[in-house]
């Protein structure tokens, strides 16, 4: 076969393939020409004819069925794939095509998942309504913290400042991305005392708290370090799915542990902040829900991440739509927020969603618990359509926080 | 800390630093602006002044050493990192700096690992040597095969073109990197039947022969089907190690299994081929040998693949340069290649790598005994210092491979 043989403008999708929406920039050859060989090369077909191939394998080819501009849409005979093998999946769709020297740039922009492969993975455990029912919390966005610094902290004080953010308002703490178990803060040490801190904080304020708890690490050390968290009476774990990869992610889900799974994003933009080249964000939010994450990142619209307004929407929409019946998954942002961002971060997330905050927290000047206090007036105004400022009259730590950060 | 206290061009890093190149293209900022931003957020700043960073903490920042226009140089204090946890080194030096909005591109080009790090890692197992004495290859390079098509064929015509390639004259017989467990070759019975038709082609060669067979799955079903090749004797294994992910890929080398273990990279140019967004393949190379595989595919100069000359050099070097005494790792060129290519391939890469032809196999005229015989008459020939059309005279199945491939 050749690249030409795998278009078929005439093909309609059946509805158990895959659908892969591409945008192609090819190099030297036409648009057509190089969404045959993508399609080829991502299925049955290489840059040569065989003569091995067999009549029975000419229908497990991958059809090219639209082609607009630049963007062409691929159907996958579900045959292709292996069930709940999300790596393998990937190694076709997202696999060596993008190596393809007559491609400038390549871009999977969105993949449609047969309901037998949705069926084959275990999706969130618990999802949005089930984060509600463990933080009995249903009418307002969750307010979470990232213990800052980043890095360096002891356990004491990393604890400590855990403290000062729950009884503040906080409702989540988790660590950030690279804290993992280096020797100034050892995990097991760090699991221990602050759950001590958040046992206190919740008897202090009433309010269900919770720790998020980084257990990245080789596959079999994050199943240990889950289960400490488990048996330290955490209810949380978090992961950077990106740095662990998929084959992790799943192992970790498959175990079906009594634990929120939180997914960090770290490293996805080496992929997905070219517009024209790698693999959206909105394709990493899906695959992360099939898994089986209960939480994940997805960008802030404004703060310090780069992704468009409308990129956001599509991770958003991805983590809720129905899809098989699988959980909502839900959308945390966080990068750069601080109390005067909050009006426009609801107005556009709406209230099932985390405010996620390091630095416009711990940077408050009066110190953590203050920003912590700041940052739910600045959700307590809004919700009751009161402007930031005029709240700001009547609660000194938002008043505080709106001079900080304009 | 500002962005700004993390420059420091008198510098000087020490040798437990880890030391990270990276090429930053700031948008609306300065260089030097930017720099210190990638070394804050990567180490323990953030965009905004905190009242919760210690004295102590100070210690661990990491250091903008050098700027050299785009290019600049980071040294991040040792302790920052969890050692053997590959996904937690990675989390800072290539994590969330990429979303950065204030950065139009960023690359990560190169690391420097100090050796406290290296040696908490494996390294390759066998690596070339260890290659080399199991297939008692010792002074050319080897010949090996993907089964084509790469999806599609049933178990019994995988198994016969598999014994095809090695009575030929392949050495490695190797799997598709999507091909795992799939309904039309389900992977139990692909690996006993492949084997079979092994034992068969090197009583019938004298010549040892080998096959990689693909595992990529979720981590727990990895480690079974790496001890199902174990127990029907098999001796390689193969891991999409972009897609599984560094915890995973961890995971199979601490096993420590008898078992050679192929690198493939599907997905890697997903972050690789821009030159000035993402991670360098150099990188990739670099970690996957810390880690510990012992062969990976690294490019082809020529062929269909995008990389440049300079990248394949790189990448080369990085796998059988001195690294605190681990094993060197066996490069292999896969990717459009056939047997006209091979003078080419043999004066860039030496003797020590892996020529994998697929299409320049099976796409041979007379089948793929043909096209092995084929390539096994270019690699004879390129090393007696014999132009191929002259060899051809003299060799009919590469004096066809010559007229198919011009």
């Amino acid at each position: 076969m050749q690249y030409k043989d795998f278009i078929d403008l005439d093909y309609v999708p059946k509805k158990d393939d895959v659908i892969c929406d591409f945008f192609i920039e090819p190099k030297g050859i036409s648009v057509r020409e190089a969404a045959g060989g993508v399609a080829a090369e991502s299925s049955i077909g290489t840059w040569t004819e065989l003569k091995t191939e067999k009549s029975y394998v000419k229908k497990l080819q991958a059809r090219v069925f639209k082609i607009e501009g630049n963007n062409v849409k691929i159907a996958y005979p579900i045959e292709l794939f292996e069930f709940y093998n999300m790596p393998n999946i990937m190694s076709s769709i997202a696999g060596n095509i993008f190596g393809l020297k007559a491609l400038k740039n390549l871009r999977l922009n969105d993949v449609i998942f047969p309901s037998k492969i949705l069926k084959s993975f275990k999706g969130p455990k618990y999802g949005i309504s089930g984060i509600r029912r463990i933080m009995k919390v249903y009418d307002r966005p969750l307010v979470g913290t990232i213990i800052k610094p980043k890095l360096g902290l002891r356990v004491e004080d990393h604890a400590r400042v855990a403290y000062e953010a729950w009884v503040g308002g906080c409702d989540i703490v988790k660590d950030d991305e690279n804290l993992s178990s280096q020797g100034f803060n050892p995990f097991k040490e760090r699991v221990i005392k602050t759950l001590q801190k958040r046992d206190k904080a919740e008897k202090e304020t009433g309010e269900k708290k919770v720790y998020m708890v980084n257990i990245t690490a080789e596959t079999k050390e994050m199943l240990k370090r889950a289960e400490y968290v488990l048996e330290n009476g955490g209810e949380y774990i978090m992961i950077d799915i990106i740095m662990c990869g998929l084959s992790a992610l799943q192992t970790v889900r498959e175990q079906d542990f009594n634990l929120v799974i939180h997914g960090h994003r770290a490293g996805h933009a080496t992929f997905t902040k070219n517009p024209k080249h790698g693999i959206s964000m909105k394709v990493i939010s899906k695959v992360a829900r099939i898994i089986g994450v209960d939480q994940l990142h997805v960008g802030t619209v404004i703060g310090k991440m780069f992704e468009t307004k409308k990129e956001v929407e599509e991770n958003c929409l991805v983590l809720k739509m129905e899809m098989n019946g699988l959980n909502q998954v839900l959308p945390v942002a966080s990068g750069g927020l601080h109390p005067g961002l909050v009006p426009a971060l609801i107005e556009f997330f709406g209230k099932d969603f985390v405010i996620q905050a390091g630095g416009g927290i711990h940077g408050h000047r009066d110190g953590t618990s203050a920003g912590a206090r700041a940052m739910r007036q600045a959700v307590d105004a809004t919700l009751q359509g009161i402007a930031l400022s005029e709240y700001a009259k009547k609660h000194k730590e938002l008043e505080t926080a709106l001079k900080i950060w304009r």
